[in-house]
């Protein structure tokens, strides 16, 4: 990761600001003759689309994608394929509402990137948060669907497990109702009560935070380069590097703190097919920086939306105070539209490093035990 | 990073495994006219070193430094400097224990990477852990130390802030006590606690988790490199790489998700000295990605050493059901020697972003308020 | 460089095919607030847009560019300026003649990279050569002019000095001559001479290699990172990477293998302004990887156009012999359109190396000689 | 490329200076389960080595590699073998004459890199060259070494066809005359006449430029990743960043910018094997950055050693006008030891590319024509 591309050999790089022409990505490195398409791609665009509910933002962003490079129809079936070369997606903004960005544009507003742009730079595009918006995460779930074509027989399902302190009851954990509330969650009982919730805090002009949790199925042992290339450290870049992420957990994470050694690690044992069995996955899949073949399990807290309609204290770019409040169309709960963001993330470092293996040692292979 | 090497501009690449003949970094990038010396590196390694209490492994590894390339007499001074070159910082091994690896030369230790080497690369080096050992850190602490020389005025601190359920009481933090019990434990009477506590668990033949606190004071404002070079998204992939560490959150973290906008944006105020003021510190030091100024606080969860005296059931090579007790000579609470370890990471992440950030846009400059 | 992008700290990602929607290129780790306007970029490109003479393809592209992000007005002067995040400089195809592609489909043309496409990627874009199309060079002359801001003080001019077997008279060379003729050619009784020499080679429907030469002057002193990062070494694979070209060389090049010691190395001698001055540029302003101050002298051969209308030799995707003749609109000595091509590259590496010194060492400063 | 390391998979960092305590590279990435011995590198370096013939320096140094890391033991062969974890490779400097340095401490060289590092970095290593000493060659051929087992089926090998203005008859190559002389000269007859011309250069105290190629065969088609990972643009910054190169060229070279395009381009037809069959190689086995299955040829140009026995002018770091002459061991003809690190280099990149190759697509496979 560095700069604005992230990614080894499946590398992403993205462009563009929340009130610009368009923003989007060029994925490089992608292995040729993958079934591609703009429907497909637009599919998980759509789930992370502003305005689809009264829980996100009120933008009226279509977020249509293009393929502007780097595939081409199939000789013999017709349909789109990957040729190897740089995949440009590219999405137009359309609804940039021009309104007057005078209060903000010289006002720093507290918990935004403002000021560490202004000082980095020397200058910030104020219209929307610019390069800071979340506005660019579309550009990384247009990726990510490209990402889940390098990783056939893996599944990556993200959702909300945690809204201001309420925590769902994992015991009613059922990936089946993640699609049928506005928050992604899998527990039904909660879905019903962070409508309630959240309604109020979103009246009251403010804004909570959450707790994010994305789960790989079907990962084959063996991705993650250690030391410093290793899958858990991959993955907590990638997901830290998400707008408004304060924290990233693996497994257990934070939780493994307070185990003794006997609880934590996860015991072995052969199964009646022949493989290897791991009893328990407080390590969320991952040991050593590498993936043991157990579903990849991570966790990310999100901070609340720090554009809201209360006065705050600041100080403009003269140096004088001021206050501030940031009107405008915003997510109560910026971790709910995070979802598909950890998912699509999830999907670019496992293809990464997928290829990265490949590369190395070959393509992964069944526990080479020996007879 | 990647496989073996982290930094973009301040390079670290480390080398060696726990038993074999030496262990070490090289650093590359790092700018010229720097003084350094042997003596000052091992101050560092030696916080960091095996053996040093009943609470760290007994293994006696004196871990002595020798700089084999990169640096020359200064021709006023006399003394050594950096020449801009690759620094090769190497540590023989010593104490590799001739023991007999045959009980886990053959079977997986559960928690350890064991499983996930060998059905990676086919192979694995079980001598003591072979790559995957704690000894890596070693290397990592040597290069935090030519890392700070980069950083003036730059004060980087560690301390153990919760060992198992318990968490020190922060209104007693004194960074004074830090260097007077065993744990780098910032609250004295915290630190007591934790002597009867980890010896119980010691005796038990078990051991417990901790979290750790970095903190970096003096910062400039503007290091970082959004989107996908952000200093929190280093931070965490850097703490994220160091053995056991299973979760990583800057400034308030996961508490961050249980807030609302108004509790968790930090708001700002002109101080006396002309310089922008903020009020708190939830965000730790980064606010999009890049520093402004604050003290830079990360926190990271170890998990308990995986190596304990009580029987666990796993598999062998061979693909039968086994037991396994890993005796040896092991950390109780391998977070303790993680401080050091942290603070070093901490330390190579912000020199590099310095040098990244002076690259694109000059030596990091005073907020440019406009007058 | 690997895949599609290059450069370290200017990094440079080109998209797009000969026959897609549209090409490009995203600039990432510009400096910001550097003046930008799409007339300038359009400047450059105009240089090397095909049609402007009958030396060149009849293509009709205008080539306009398009700055999709990355810049916004100046609040005080109102003119474009970068902000430090990506810069996507777009340019959509016009002119994809729909013409049959039947007999290129399936066969491989002589001398391009049709086969070794196919054979890498399993499939190839066979519509204008698709990726391997020297259309990809557009977006090299639009990244080069970006890097030219980074770069205030340094003059890059690029000039075609052989063409064939004919080598233009050095003691002619007359910089003002360059754009007075269809072949960038210095020397203007040469260029008379090449106007009827590649008429009659158009004319018989074949082509011509050439020989560029680009030259940086007001190159400060201290660019390059040896040993693998030599400015020498990034020229090399920069002008390498240009379609058709076969062979570079820095200073003498291949020449220098015909000298002695004394006759190579370039003697010194203290200036009458008190600086150091080279008493010959054998070494092309570059010693042990680094710019020395003096001009930066680097040229390529370029292959002929492979593109020609005779019958050629050739098999098809079935496995069977065949015979080829490459209709369309081609350049009969594509070496012509490369000049600009290589200047903006001598540009973009120039500019990627000064962010790079300035990076690891600071501002470039004038030779340290002690007093 | 950056800074000290180059190769995106296999990746080698070579660290040590010419009269430091060691030398040697980190090799990262390497697959496992590779062959390797310390006897086995050792064979290629004794090809390097000085002080082999009156030709070459007469600095006496062993070259003698050690293994510090990245093997084991197979355990049921018991050879060593790599384990996918960083091999450093270390060669201790044995013969660092303690000479007075005081000669050339002050004053640069002409020819070498003395005031190009100085004015960089504000200091330099004068102690033999410092890290821009051709010593640091040896780093490659050890690495070289390895890339080689990472190459089953590949021949490469190297050879001196030019010395000053004498180039060898092509027609007389054999390739077993190569190690029958002291110039890995093809040609036993101009062997025979070099030792007499460059014993005149090296009696007068002179010295005198070569031309060395490298050809690789068995290197299966589709190596190369385009745009900017191009094999060819790969190898032609690896042999530039080959101390005191100054032009490097692929297949014909030069001399494809006489050719017009029926001669350059290199037809094609079935062959009897069923595979397709290139009918002349001017492309040097590379068309479009990538491998076509034929041999991989490549030249380099490499100037005659600075370092001669007579006065030459120059400057001090005070600023003075200075004569020196460079006493000492050096090479009458550098281009000759330049053969086996060209031919390391050429391993490295064909080594890093395979691994690229597999990453992204995946094992080389032979042309997919259709039935």
């Amino acid at each position: 990761m560095s700069f604005n591309t992230f990614g080894q050999l499946f590398r992403v790089t993205t462009y563009g600001e929340s009130h610009g022409i368009a923003l989007g990505c060029v994925i490089d490195g992608c292995p040729p003759r993958l079934p591609v398409s703009e429907a497909m791609i637009q599919g998980f665009l759509d789930r992370r689309k502003p305005g689809q509910s009264r829980f996100t933002t009120q933008r009226r962003e279509p977020d249509q994608v293009r393929i502007l490079s780097g595939v081409m129809a199939d000789e013999t079936t017709g349909e789109l394929v990957t040729t190897g070369t740089p995949i440009n997606l590219m999405i137009e903004n359309v609804d940039q509402r021009s309104k007057d960005y005078g209060e903000i544009k010289d006002r720093y507003r507290p918990g935004h990137a403002d000021y560490a742009y202004d000082v980095k730079y020397g200058l910030r595009d104020y219209r929307g948060g610019g390069r800071s918006s979340a506005r660019e995460t579309a550009s990384r779930v247009a990726a990510g669907a490209i990402a889940r074509q390098v990783l056939p027989g893996v599944t990556i399902r993200g959702a909300l497990v945690q809204m201001g302190p309420h925590r769902i009851d994992r015991t009613r954990w059922d990936w089946g109702a993640v699609d049928n509330n506005p928050f992604f969650c899998p527990d039904p009982v909660m879905a019903e009560f962070f409508e309630t919730y959240l309604d109020d805090i979103r009246k009251a002009g403010s804004s909570i935070g959450a707790v994010i949790e994305v789960v790989a199925e079907g990962v084959p042992p063996g991705l993650g380069a250690p030391i410093y290339g290793k899958l858990d450290g991959d993955l907590a870049a990638a997901m830290m590097s998400i707008n408004a992420v304060k924290g990233v957990e693996i497994g257990d994470g934070f939780a493994a703190a307070e185990l003794g050694g006997e609880e934590n690690a996860d015991e072995m044992r052969m199964g009646n097919d022949g493989k290897l069995l791991f009893l328990s996955n407080h390590a969320g899949g991952i040991l050593g920086g590498i993936s043991t073949g157990q579903p990849v399990v991570v966790r990310f807290a999100v901070k609340p939306t720090s554009s809201i309609l209360q006065t705050r204290r600041t100080v403009d770019r003269y140096g004088h105070d001021a206050d501030i409040i940031t009107k405008g169309r915003h997510d109560p709960c910026v971790g709910i539209r995070a979802v598909p963001v950890g998912e699509a993330m999830m999907a670019c470092v496992l293809a990464d490093h997928l290829l990265r293996h490949r590369g190395q040692v070959g393509t992964p292979v069944e526990w080479p035990f020996r007879k």
